[in-house]
């Protein structure tokens, strides 16, 4: 590796770029290829930029900003013509060829076992023999994930949906028409465009869209410039606040209180903004309330029963030694799972896999057994 | 001040006490008497502990633990009778005389002007004339308190209720039977003593009475050994709980996400031990979902009608210069906070004060300029 050339490429000094190493920059030796990752980010390199061992930097997916008040925060990013696309829940994938060989990549900068056997089977070979050099970026999304399974869609099992392509060496983004022009020739399935609206009038259609899909459970949308000149926005259903709050109220002692009163305060705002009637606020009050009631008590409920409580997942995978490299993936990851055998199943396995809440379970037990807090 | 003999009250060496300075002790040279407080707690040293420049030592008053889940706590901490007495909802102050002159010390550590002002006028002074060493733990509570202004007792300005007793230059306190003496004695108002149980019957009996209180907007209860062997425990309706989320999150941003999530919790606990019914729980449910949301949007609202979101209270004081010094002493504890000129009102003055909560001021107007999260 030329570090001189690697780290111009990074717009850093070669000295910082040695500097950075063993704070910022971690060093990844499994699976092949080896390679540096940024574990946070630095000045201008977004976390999770990837330098591979031969030189080819896969840079970090840039983190979207939410719009809190939808009216206000479109007026002050956008001008002339925004695409509304849908927001998938899944979990964020970097596709990119290395030495001639297809890797997904995490957000967080590792190469993913299991994303990667999908991402080879999901995706046209010819994209990366055409392209050598193109970084697909997209979410992964189904029930059988081990990350973010979801049963919303209509997807059997998992399916990659391309929301944005990039370039080896290169941050930048190349916007939503070439994503859906790649998409369409190589037959990628691309996160669904809703409309395109002009900036000016853009909010009440999108009102009107998170409307419709928060009743169908979905997140929510992307709002991108079609000139890519300026960073998108995310913005979510009331629905899928109130999920993420069901889900990590389950585990309420191993998720951040932040993760909590961020969904939380998007409520108030998102009622404060849809200008809600009482009646509407009530039933919105009602869901907030039963997303965190509901899971709270049936955890507690259920460790009173005796149960451990865990996160079930499970996932479908071609071999045994995809199997097997994800679990070593996950634990060098920090993830304490438990994996059942893998189960035959058609042409490959079924794995399931329990996440433990090791201070959940902690917590709740103490609690019962009477410890004060 | 005989420092030796000082530390040596304090169970700790000269040394160590003359270490803590500055880290732990600091120094209050206004109002008079001047003292050194325990800002923190040090080994075996309450948080909040004084000592006077004359020598004398005034104990911090223990933190009291919280039963989450009311049976198994009962039974881990209590055996013998318990008593069990109204926890008021209003601050906590010591009150004790400093060489012949009474004051209301704050859980901090501090002399409050005001709660001194409050105590010498409720506070028969034959007490500390017959018992010169005594100190008076206690709830300072009413509608006219600029700390925690509530309306939920029938009282009209501000009470003092007694709940324990100590001794100056000792740690211990003297419990539930020495208290009521005390109280009866010299006419001082008690929390309100709500029964006696034998401990393996409390719980139920409790339950009862927190439904009953919960039900006229009341806080909970202390539950304390009679014989005062084991320390009390603290718990609270599901009201209460709601209660203190309805008024946090008006200043959503101006307080800790811990604040939030243990009252959250509390009522996950609370309704799985009380094992409610499907019809209980989404009126649960809703008063939680409520007590989030309405502050939350009320607050987003009346920003975006430009008002200036503040938290309004009033006292009463007998002299000016008690206003003035009750400013001195708010601003010394880092509070912002406007007065409004006193108003003459019978013998005294109305003092109206608004509290600056600006970081919520400040988050929410960016967040309706558009400013994304």
């Amino acid at each position: 590796m030329n570090v001189e050339r690697v780290a111009n490429k990074l717009g850093i000094t070669k000295e910082r770029f040695e500097g950075l190493q063993e704070t910022i920059i971690k060093r990844s030796g499994w699976p092949e290829p080896h390679l540096f990752r940024f574990e946070k980010p630095a000045t201008g390199i977004e976390a999770g930029t990837i330098v591979f061992d031969n030189g080819e930097i896969v840079f970090g997916y840039p983190k979207i900003k939410r719009a809190m008040m939808l009216g206000p925060a479109i007026k002050r990013q956008f001008s002339g013509t925004v695409a509304v696309e849908e927001k998938m829940n899944g979990y964020n994938v970097r596709v990119a060829s290395i030495d001639g060989e297809v890797y997904a990549l995490t957000r967080g900068g590792f190469i993913c076992p299991f994303s990667t056997e999908v991402a080879r089977d999901l995706i046209d070979p010819h994209l990366f023999e055409d392209n050598p050099h193109m970084v697909l970026c997209g979410e992964m999304v189904g029930p059988e994930n081990p990350y973010v399974p979801k049963d919303i869609y209509p997807i059997e099992s998992i399916e990659f949906y391309l929301f944005d392509v990039s370039t080896k060496n290169c941050s930048q983004l190349k916007g939503v028409y070439a994503t859906h022009r790649i998409a369409k020739e190589y037959g990628i399935a691309c996160t669904p465009l809703l409309g395109e609206f002009r900036a000016e009038c853009a909010t009440q259609r999108i009102m009107e869209i998170i409307r419709q899909l928060g009743k169908k459970g979905r997140e929510g949308v992307i709002i991108k410039d079609v000139e890519n000149k300026v960073s998108p926005l995310k913005y979510t259903s009331s629905q899928s606040n109130c999920s993420d709050l069901e889900f990590a109220f389950r585990y309420y002692n191993d998720y951040a209180n932040d993760f909590f009163m961020s969904r939380v305060v998007r409520e108030g705002f998102q009622a404060a903004e849809w200008d809600e009637s009482p009646e509407e606020m009530k039933e919105r009050a009602l869901r907030l309330g039963e997303s965190i009631l509901l899971p709270l008590t049936a955890t507690i409920r259920g460790k009173m029963r005796n149960e451990q409580i865990v996160q079930q997942s499970q996932f479908r995978v071609k071999s045994i030694q995809t199997a097997r490299d994800f679990e070593q993936h996950l634990r060098r990851s920090g993830t304490k799972a438990v994996f059942d055998m893998p189960e035959a199943d058609g042409d490959g396995y079924i794995v399931r896999i329990l996440k433990l809440v090791m201070s959940t379970n902690d917590k709740t037990q103490a609690v019962i057994d009477g410890q004060p807090w």
